[in-house]
């Protein structure tokens, strides 16, 4: 059947302090699905693009058995456009502009095959299109959910009602203290299971990851990176490497569930190495498992005495 | 032999948005040696106090077999006094005055008998003051030192000939930016371990620790804390810990570094919880143990796969 993702397909064009593209591939389902791609396939893709939307980008995806038959292509629309621009710590960053383009009247159709998906990956968008796709799924098992600033403070009611039906929710840590109104990460994360998250994941950028569940806290740390050029997708990438690793082995227990976040991170670290999707696109599932090794001795002790 | 520590004493006045205290039990020295007095024995603190120094504290001290015969007491003199306000997110701080008074003119004397210690612990002092340490020691084995912003500004020429005579050097994320000058922690350690610093590590509050060494990176996570009442002397009960449980297992291999490392985090949860020393007064090492066994879990991944 595959692990179904659904999010935006755009265009991103992006500067940091050292240099910059334009019209580079992006968008969150690109993000998650090209990361889930080195774990398992098939990945099957809902979401739109305009007419403009370039080949090339889709010729990339297609190279890494993602599925498009899920992309709506809208006859004389321009694809979803987003700019930003980052500051000199590249923790921050300014958004130019967003043109939203076909994504404006975007409706998420699941194709009929693919509505017994067991595994879903639903990628930043608006908690009312995350519904309308929950809605057209038939018995899901593991449904993998990520949101954002403007969604938690423009669309709180429909994004709890998403929250009460989702798995795994994936937010940074900003989003986190935003969700809860709470500063303390540890109480923020409690009142949010509180909502119905069964666990909850939390990015925390260089210094790792926070996962949550009704059983246990644990810590993922960051990869010692000296070095970050683009963080532009970072945060989908997490979510693809974990959704990816959880579809491969079809183990939801807890113990899955840390080894799929430390999957998470090693995604992201490639991530924000190079501009856009680049990082993602020439790994190999050998390099992706020495740097997850290297990720597991970071924080290793030897448990003696 | 036992080991050695040299640093302040002092009475602590604090505030926080929540409670205050007037003239507690503070300094670097009272920190550390009752952090590490749960690990071994004897401590012996070297420092200065003035008449004023409360003898219900020396009794405190002592109590924990904390032995005082190299602390100076000055006659007429009073106690160093430091009082600070915390804000509301209790992780920034002002100070609302510094009263050095005894320590203006403190002259660290190592009593004879202690000259050969092996093990020590530098606590923040004028790294003038450490040099003077360092030279009346007759070949010690390991050298545990902290320092603050204000002598990395202040006496950046001294520190660095400290810095070369020290095996472990531990300093919070915003001291180590400040000491390389440089933004990106991962960077910045390498800098400062080219300054001659054997083992650096680098202690980040709320999300936890990371230690640099010829042969290592190794990230430690922090305790998950809902209710922080005190941060007061967190880094200075680190370096307590760290060093009471490396004195205690007389290994300085990499891996009982780490050990110490989460030792050290284990220790400062306790202190922040409470209000000036109250925190370490009355531990057992039945539960630091335990709480040592929680931090070792919060980041265990078990390795299949």
């Amino acid at each position: 059947m595959g692990l179904l993702v659904v999010g935006s397909v755009a265009l991103d064009s992006v500067q940091t302090p050292f240099s910059k593209v334009d019209e580079a591939l992006g968008g969150s389902a690109t993000y998650i699905s090209l990361s889930a791609s080195y774990f398992t396939g098939p990945i099957h893709v809902v979401g739109v693009v305009g007419e403009d939307f370039p080949k090339s980008y889709i010729q990339l995806l297609e190279d890494h058995h993602i599925d498009l038959n899920g992309l709506q292509v809208i006859e004389g629309g321009k694809t979803f456009r987003w700019a930003g621009k980052y500051h000199y710590d590249l923790n921050t960053r300014d958004t130019l502009f967003t043109e939203l383009n076909v994504f404006e009247n975007f409706n998420p159709v699941i194709p009929d095959h693919l509505r017994k998906s067991r595994y879903v990956c639903l990628g930043n968008i608006d908690p009312v299109l995350q519904l309308r796709v929950l809605d057209q799924l038939d018995n899901p098992k593991f449904i993998i959910c990520d949101t954002m600033n403007y969604w938690i403070e423009g669309k709180k009611e429909e994004l709890f009602k998403v929250l009460k039906r989702v798995n795994v929710l994936i937010i940074n840590d900003s989003e986190a203290r935003l969700l809860a109104h709470e500063p303390n990460l540890i109480k923020a994360a409690k009142m949010i299971r509180d909502l119905g998250v069964e666990t909850l994941i939390i990015k925390k950028g260089e210094h790792g990851a926070l996962l949550f569940s009704e059983e246990t806290i644990f810590s993922a740390p960051a990869y010692p990176m000296e070095t970050i050029v683009d963080p532009t997708g970072a945060g989908d990438t997490f979510a693809g490497g974990f959704s990816g690793y959880i579809y491969k082995t079809q183990d939801t227990s807890i113990e899955n569930i840390k080894r799929a976040v430390i999957y998470g991170s090693t995604m992201a670290s490639f991530c924000v190495e190079s501009f856009s999707t680049k990082g993602l696109e020439n790994l190999s599932y050998l390099r992706v498992q020495d740097r997850y090794r290297d990720f597991l001795s970071i924080s290793h002790v030897d448990e003696k005495g």
